[in-house]
């Protein structure tokens, strides 16, 4: 039995899905661990993780456009707003999503379904590089 | 220590949640583990995890209104409709609830408080097969 | 490697966030552990918990009104009531944010970003008492 944390960063350029299975793929690999757990955890509280369909960029769109009417920029009266209008959308749609995904590793692979891919989900406009990390823990 | 992953299908047939606790708690006692930590995951980008009230039905039902209401079919312009109406709303509810539930085991028992039990979260109106990995790590 | 699960009670008096980022540092200075994985859960099904901004008290304020309009006590007709009107709005609010958080620690602390803390989300009224387990698992 190990235990092993590793980091990697992510350049975002606005509010969209970034796809990271490969490097918490990669993750899992240079742990040498193939029965466990992969722990994924954000760093930042103005974007998210999600684990979503990895097939058909509309779902994406769609999953955008649903998060703009869901927590409007323009809609409240929001007092967090000194780094502007995205700011507390930032934080709600992060609580509305997760920070941590955690998935079962078995013969070294992550137990994904052939649909699901790990995004990290920007909420701001602006770019951004955001910080994630990843524990394996298994044997 | 040891970690072990173990698998199982639930057939649903429409919307609702579905309990899974016994099926869960049946892995960690094979797993033979007393101190720990139980990951449960599902495999699937339309249907996920949540833990919920175990007593009253009428929570679920009342549950089960509010997703409608909150991800309604008919609302939104949606682009990925192939699969129906229910296709992008399911990866939305997804996304608002949870593909993982991580719960500590003590004394060889998950932790769940008395009214909390494990539910799978259709999304779908068709039938389904839906696959649950659930990996048992500890001692 | 080992396992070690630990429980602490939060006295919460009515709707808001509870930070208990220095409780659940305390399980991990306790279980002597320094590369492993902190899962943070909460044993209740009308409160749960949330990674949120840790600086700014404005950021709280705003969370707070964003829920309560997405989760209004007075606009559905919520069969499941038998302890008030913030009841079924409690358990819809629960399952919108989280029941487990779980953290990486490396070189014997929690890797949060600089403005993460750890939340307990009460959504009940009345004052509560709620217990949390803390499961930490590595070497």
């Amino acid at each position: 039995m190990k235990s092993q944390t590793s980091f990697f960063d992510i350049s975002t350029h606005g509010k969209s899905l970034y796809e990271i299975t490969l490097e918490v793929e990669h993750c899992v690999q240079a742990a040498g661990i193939h029965e466990g757990v992969a722990t994924v955890f954000v760093r930042h509280t103005s974007a998210s993780l999600v684990i979503f369909e990895n097939a058909d960029p509309s779902a994406t769109q769609d999953l955008l456009r649903y998060f703009e009417k869901l927590v409007p920029e323009d809609d409240l009266g929001y007092v967090h707003t000194l780094e502007g209008p995205d700011d507390m959308t930032s934080h709600i749609r992060m609580v509305l999503s997760r920070t941590s995904e955690v998935i079962p590793v078995s013969r070294g692979r992550l137990v994904l379904g052939t649909w699901q891919g790990i995004y990290l989900f920007e909420h701001r406009r602006a770019p951004h590089k955001r910080q994630i990390a990843v524990n394996v823990t298994g044997f």
